[in-house]
């Protein structure tokens, strides 16, 4: 058997959808390993899936299978990818999910999965979490040939990353996303803004970027290199996003 | 070692119960297979739990142990039960939860748990998913007979499950569950509705059900068969239950 | 390899944190058991994770190591240590999270964790969790000696117990923390409060400590002794935090 499989999806943990998904894989491999990265994705939030997957992605070792269900399209004529890079597998819907993470890792394979002999019997219209991703994922662990999924895909959909931008003399950049603790994740890279530009929000000024959250006092605004290696917006033991009401999409202003 | 053990409660993720739960288990069978269904059923909402065994039971594989704790009345004299289908084991408190699962696939045996050397040596009045039903689940997966849990019971709790009526020339059926996409599953089956009659909640009308979500537009409600096998009232890309107010016990009319 | 590794941390599961923890994890120790005990402690609350701690240690096999990660104060100077009770080993930041364990099972051994080598290479201001927790887990579930960690030390840092005190001819305790039922747990112990003393919070009275959920009716407020060992006051199948407006750090008083 190959390496774990990772779940990324949007189907929170409130219902049983996940545990579905993880009934399916051991019904066909009884010691699967399977692991969560999140199933906390906003519902049909691509972007932030692309995200996740883009952060997390080097922190699994070689033969891991991502199966990545952020899936608008379910039951749509959107199709289901396999793609390999040069250390990992992944499965996910054909929506730009896998985007961000193709970037760092090129994609050096990718095909369509056609192959109904290896869904469930029955497939739904609308939980191929279940009926597809999970069996599909489950033949892959047990040596299932990557040819016999479906055939070669050249183009597939990609999401564009949201790169920083002009506004006046300043650079213009964007919320990503906004963690647990309320740390503003921007499109900006420590190499975009140096150590002496000023970042602001919202006409809030946070000033340049510290060295780490205890560089300024309990309760104060600061940014600092978060650890997806972008520039993040925090309050130190606070939670900037709901202190200034900035959520992604956001314009963030370095200069 | 007999097959997984598949954890169901109302516990949530917030506290560290479930964490305990495995600690208890894993410290009698430190291999043991240990899957999360859900921990986000509704407190003391013992129907939910019933609907999430129900869809999920034919997913998971044969000799899975369901240890279904939605537990109002822990503490009080109400019974423990152990059962066994013609593939799985339950255990679960004596208050209907088993009872929509057991409707698609019949119990064909019932044992009060009563045998107190499978406790924890202390048995608190608040928490028995740790000092009872833990244990007892370690120590069946690890061979323990089910005759020496307790004795035979015939009748349990029924939870009657809601049928559809009639109102008027309608068809009247009700909201069972809402999951985390805002999706409203109802208790009608795609057979009671057919592809011609109107849904309706809260005098919006849905329409006939659908194929596909994509069959509308996003942001277009609509009624589509969901994969539980109910038919669902969904927002496409949007959240149904949020939009309109329609919640667990709403009326649902189909005609 | 030794026995499981169990994450308590402030993380959340909205984000991929915790799922690139066990990725970390993982890429080192393929066979590696992880449980997660809880990672709902909100942010920041050290003395949540404290009670989470104290309240599961028990219940967890020999040669558990605890990864205890809430950390406010991460990427300052304070320190990391690992420590050693009879039966199990932990990590966490110095700041006090393993204090109220540490009362009931005393810690025999600790460490600074300063050995680099053992860590991600590249180590983030921002995430000690993935770059230094996760990496010297495995490292320790795989053998690595104690002693390797880093030099040993004797004072660390305390968090204090909260002792209940005296209000006049009162005993006046306080809310520890809320569960999602919305228990509230005091640090009031049955032995403080016996069976006669009246509970009172908020100047309502609850009445002295029952014997279990069912000695009062539905909907109405008990006072409790909850699985941790403490006073708790309930609402019998309701939450008595929200209709109380009950919090954590309230006086509640007994006389």
């Amino acid at each position: 058997m190959r390496g774990p499989i990772v779940l990324l999806t949007d189907f929170g943990l409130k219902d049983a959808y996940v545990g579905v998904m993880k009934g399916v894989i051991i019904s066909r491999v009884p010691a699967a390993r399977i692991i969560d990265l999140t199933h906390g994705v906003a519902p049909q939030d691509v972007r932030g899936g692309a995200f996740h997957l883009m952060s997390a992605v080097d922190y699994f070792p070689a033969g891991t299978l991502f199966v990545c269900v952020v899936d608008p399209g379910v039951g749509s004529r959107r199709s289901i990818l396999w793609a390999r890079s040069a250390r990992h597998e992944f499965l996910a819907p054909d929506n730009g999910i896998l985007s961000w993470a193709a970037k760092k890792r090129p994609l050096l394979e990718r095909r369509q999965v056609t192959n109904k002999k290896l869904f469930l019997k029955k497939v739904s219209k609308t939980f191929h979490g279940r009926d597809i991703f999970a069996p599909v994922a489950a033949a892959l662990v047990t040596g299932t040939a990557a040819a016999s999924l479906g055939p070669k895909v050249r183009a597939i959909k990609t999401l564009p990353f949201p790169t920083p931008g002009r506004h006046g003399r300043k650079l213009a950049g964007e919320v990503l996303v906004v963690d647990r603790f309320g740390n503003v994740v921007t499109n900006l890279r420590p190499g975009d803004v140096g150590k002496k530009k000023n970042l602001s929000v919202r006409k809030t000024s946070v000033g340049h970027v510290r060295e780490r959250y205890s560089s300024v006092g309990i309760g104060r605004p600061l940014a600092v290199v978060g650890s997806s290696g972008f520039v993040e917006l925090s309050l130190r033991e606070g939670n900037f996003s709901e202190e200034y009401g900035v959520y992604p999409g956001e314009a963030v202003y370095a200069g």
